[in-house]
């Protein structure tokens, strides 16, 4: 697959360092960046045989097969649009949009141009994220109730994350982001977002957006998301997720505990570890972050969809609705309210409700818990089925 | 320190085992309990002087010191009052109350009567919390910016629990007053809580109480606070703390990860491994549970400040500031409304404000954020303090 | 109980700590130290009635009950001889004797003397262990095949450690026992230690005993116990034992990973870690280190039997074996050969033989391994009784 | 790159699932497998062009590049020869030979040929090795004084590993060629292996070979390495390093506890976890395990080498010096005796003496220790450098 690259900044080389990874066939063909130096230095660093500083050029040459985005937020739907001018598939790095409203006019018009359309949300396809997606579709944790996604740090790299008017928002948008799509997979992306509830706060940095926020998403089935996002915490790259469900439990650690632990006292040499807010002392290195943070895994799936004529698991429809879930997120921050999701667009299930989960015990009475007593004995605790009377009960005393 | 126990369940035998454990002077003198047989059993497995099915025989006992309250939530108030009419040093199990109006007036009632008080919440007496409580005092986090604590397990033992007359609440009452009291203590119990937003449902459980609840407490300062409560966990006990402060972070496991693994085919012979869900696979028990769960460092406490004729770490004024919370918990998991904490008695501070906490830079521009790039240059990102405008400057330049 | 402590240093404080401990009805009466300014200190910091610099008269004196010996090795038999002169219930701090030899006459002596004798090997104590131990006992893990304890660190506090005529040796003996004690009580206390293999070297200290060294020590029946013990590990103390049984599996970490994690930046304020290597960054903390090293439990073990006129868990005996297998560690670690466990005493079993543990499958055949395919059938590998051959079946072919 | 994959087996779909991954440009173009059912069935699965019973067949196929032998152990010699043969670039599964002598025999058969040859040693290539490697030359901990490699599980798959004739040995071929080269790549790969202390024995299985064995391998440098290998351990794939160096320590995880942790009653649905040795209780998946076990990179080496005309990391001089390793541990663990690694062939340095690491304090002594006291002092424990006599001293009394 030949690509053109919009963007050479911290993301865009993070991608062309998985796209071209090991005993790869694809490769950046063409690198666009604001800055000549900039594309230039690309363009030589990772073998690019195309570099310009003409955004509409480097989409429109002939050469190249797909088009990723990897710039500002607020320079996402200019580039859409001019792959659906050229006819050129796109895959967009996250989050879509600044809000719904831009994500849904991107929506909208790949899919009146008819181009293939990936979102790039590579936290779904971590590797742990994709065993444990199936190990919940096959019924390890039975019902999910809830699922929780936490991703801080102590704040972005580059400075346009800072300003609102490029970013379009704080931690939610940069962050949230993720953790919305990792929820709503565990959930059933058939199931609508319904509405959010979520606190807000600009606590330590001088900045007009907020650097710390958690919200709780309902959908439609009763099941909750969970969001926790901060450029505030201190101590690396915080990126866990949590999974209740009637028969199980999932906890994942993606960065800073995956069975890698290094102590060292800095005095052995001129070691300089990546990504540690420190470079002595106890470490928590990650062995192959391209791996371990999805991407390649997330690039395979674009590409070999190209390749097929299918659809990508993360399409702009997806992006869409996180944008959505988000915008409510945004509101409820302000209006302290729970607010609704805005869906103009829906195609998942519609009026799923809450099932019934009474468990029957005999003809007069619900099951609440069984248990082994101290004894040995097996107890139950019953719920009497018209008066609602609760009451004990030893099974089987020897 | 000879006590009555009133309770000889589940709770009452934990508190006996911690109180006459490891070499201690301290006993159970005298034990009612509502069953004959139940009492009998008690004090003979305890080695008790005195047993009755009288409350207010045990309570009056001339030689009993102080009185333990280890009865179902709707029974702590009549007890209370029995201790105030004898009065007896009185302390008592969590939560205080089932809502801070019976709380409030047990609190005017122990303060009238002049008798020491003591709040059971033993897991502000854990000997992690007490070392991490002790860090964060010392500034080794910073200021408190969210402290999280969470406890969900698979339901509780005894048959009260799921009757909501008796219990008063579900998995929010139970196992939120835990949470609330530990968050409060690291953001500083001097801080008033201000209003709080709350999701319950009952997901999975056959009752009227909620059987899962999220909830977030904003506090004077900024800070806030959070719970994770259920009674649907799969897994066995789930108990852990997280704090992020502005110069750290903190992560409490009290449960399931605190060092000691065991992998077992169950083929073995007849071990029994206790408190988790399984038999057989990775089991993860405690060593010490009673000191471990703070048993042992409460009431210590309490019996040193008997002794000492001072007042202990909790006093019913904290379990009346968590039943407080816990109402509007309540109240905004049925209005879905962040609802205020009503505190008509409140001895902390008040007017606090959210500090400023922008870092000066230049004349000109504040600082975001100072990192070094992969080139091994500082790079600073500075706000203009007019402006607004946002840049970057690489600082030292090799 | 009314103890006469010998020693006013760093391990001599720890036990005050413990044994005055949570609500103890147990003290500390006499206080002797070879300098007066300690000994003063002591008493004062501890409470303690009487201090002396003349050992005898702490032993002496007629309000002791027992007497712990926390004293540099060199000295452990003259205090010994004392207590057998003075007819005083003993126990001492590890390792007991320098050598087997001084073990053995101490050994001896108390046992001439009747007096009550106690060996203070905390770390079977611990909470851990204890419930470890208990499971291992109960067939949770089947058959014991190999134990192993690890206990390294940057070295140890005082300065007579580094002398190796006061201290008979380094990490072996300082470090060696408690693994020793460890491994032989997972693999049972009344199975013979036959010889051991060690490797030992003066790796980085410029001193001349061995600062790091490894053991494997063979057991009568077939099992194995090792030890990794260093002066020179880097990042804390490292303490840890596996245990590997036929059935299951034991991982125990008391100190470096036990539930409690920490990142500071070092800029919040004036906090010091305790006994990490340094004061920022991700520091691990253990909450309660009296209670998880087991000195709580190990006192409560030694008192509760002089008062009940019982033997505790571990008496000289115990300290005994304990320093001929070190002797052994020593003898092979100059030889370079397997050196035999000389034990002129031994109470335990004999002609203990290697359980045959062949499995039978058929007639012909025993059974290897049995598996589930990647299809889901059950394969088991077989191995003929006669002929030896190896061979595979598909069991339940779908 | 086209490949010739010998063999049809666990290991060879392994190999294939990694060498085709994730948008590779590599293929197995021909598989030979001794069955022509399962030549024809992993033709038809991995999608290659040809398929064939003849091995000499496979390797001599005209669009064959590079063969790949995944055979059992005995059979990897005349394999090695007919590459030779036809002047094919061949590239071999652990361990090399069965002995040093096959080992040497292929090594001095490729050299002579002028065929490429590479090693399949996956786990100096796991993506935590990788970066734990460079992070130890880089200084990061010092002095390298120990490093452990442990690997063991229940036992190998096929039937042919429990055949002492075919394998040509028990767990240590199987398991010990991996920690062999993982410990000597981290002590460095130019220092030679002297001597090797090994115990091994049958504990559990019914079979001639060992299903447990543990072993220290000494270098000339003072550095040491340990091997812990055992068919019989039970609850999964226990993985794992540790260094420790005079600065710092390394501890990687690489199966058991990478940051994916799930709990599954069971009941849930259909659900059969991989490798685990049970479905339900707590499970440790590991997330994607071509990547984890080093396969990716590994081939990824491999392959860029040959089209750079190089040597890879790995070659049959790594395989023959860890085969001449396990020679000697093999030989130890007969005759009890620290036996000598027998190195015909040896490329890397000679001579090597332990580094002198005396740490000048004053002109009359040497540093041993240097530590912060109770009181915020710092103490020196020194050695005089005639006497030998060792003090401490407060350095910066307040």
């Amino acid at each position: 697959m030949k690509l053109s690259m919009l963007g050479s900044g911290f993301i865009g080389r993070f991608y062309a360092d998985s796209i071209q990874g090991l005993r790869s066939k694809d490769q950046v063909f063409s690198i666009y960046s604001r800055r000549e130096e900039s594309a230039k230095k690309f363009a030589e660093d990772y073998n690019c045989a195309h570099w310009t500083i003409d955004m509409e050029a480097s989409i429109a040459h002939p050469e190249v097969e797909v088009v990723c985005i990897a710039l500002p937020n607020n320079l996402h739907e200019a580039a859409v649009m001019l792959c659906c001018k050229h006819k050129k598939a796109v895959i967009t790095t996250k989050p879509l949009g600044r809000n719904s409203a831009e994500a849904k006019r991107m929506l909208e018009a790949v899919e009146a141009a008819g181009i293939f359309h990936g979102y790039l949300e590579d936290l779904v396809y971590t590797p742990k994220f994709i065993k444990a997606e199936k190990s919940v579709r096959e019924g390890a944790v039975g019902r999910v109730l809830w699922a929780k996604s936490r991703e801080t740090h102590p704040g972005p790299h580059s400075d346009w994350f800072w300003d609102i008017e490029q970013a379009g928002g704080g931690c939610i948008l940069d962050l949230g982001c993720h953790c919305v799509e990792i929820s709503r997979s565990y959930i059933g992306k058939d199931i609508k977002p319904i509405e959010v509830m979520c606190w807000a706060d600009t606590q330590v940095k001088p900045i007009d957006a907020e650097d710390h926020a958690i919200a709780l998403v309902k959908y439609e089935n009763g099941a909750i998301g969970q969001f926790e996002v901060s450029w505030t915490f201190r101590g690396g790259l915080d990126l866990r997720d949590e999974v209740m469900g009637t028969e199980g439990t999932i906890w994942i650690n993606s960065f800073l505990r995956t069975g890698f632990e290094m102590f060292t006292t800095g005095k052995g040499g001129d070691y300089v570890a990546e990504k540690a807010e420190s470079n002595s002392g106890w470490l928590f290195p990650v062995g192959d972050e391209l791996n371990e943070l999805g991407y390649n895994h997330m690039f395979a799936d674009m590409f070999d969809a190209i390749e097929k004529g299918v659809a990508p698991k993360e399409t702009f429809y997806d992006g869409y609705i996180v944008n959505a879930v988000l915008d409510a997120a945004y509101a409820s921050a302000k209006s302290k309210l729970w607010e609704p999701v805005v869906l103009d667009i829906w195609r998942g299930k519609t009026g799923v409700t809450k099932d019934s989960h009474l468990v029957e015990f005999d003809t007069d009475h619900y099951l609440i818990k069984e248990e082994m007593t101290h004894y040995g004995d097996k107890k139950v605790i019953l719920k009497h089925k018209t008066t609602g009377k609760i009451s004990d009960r030893i099974i089987n005393g020897k």
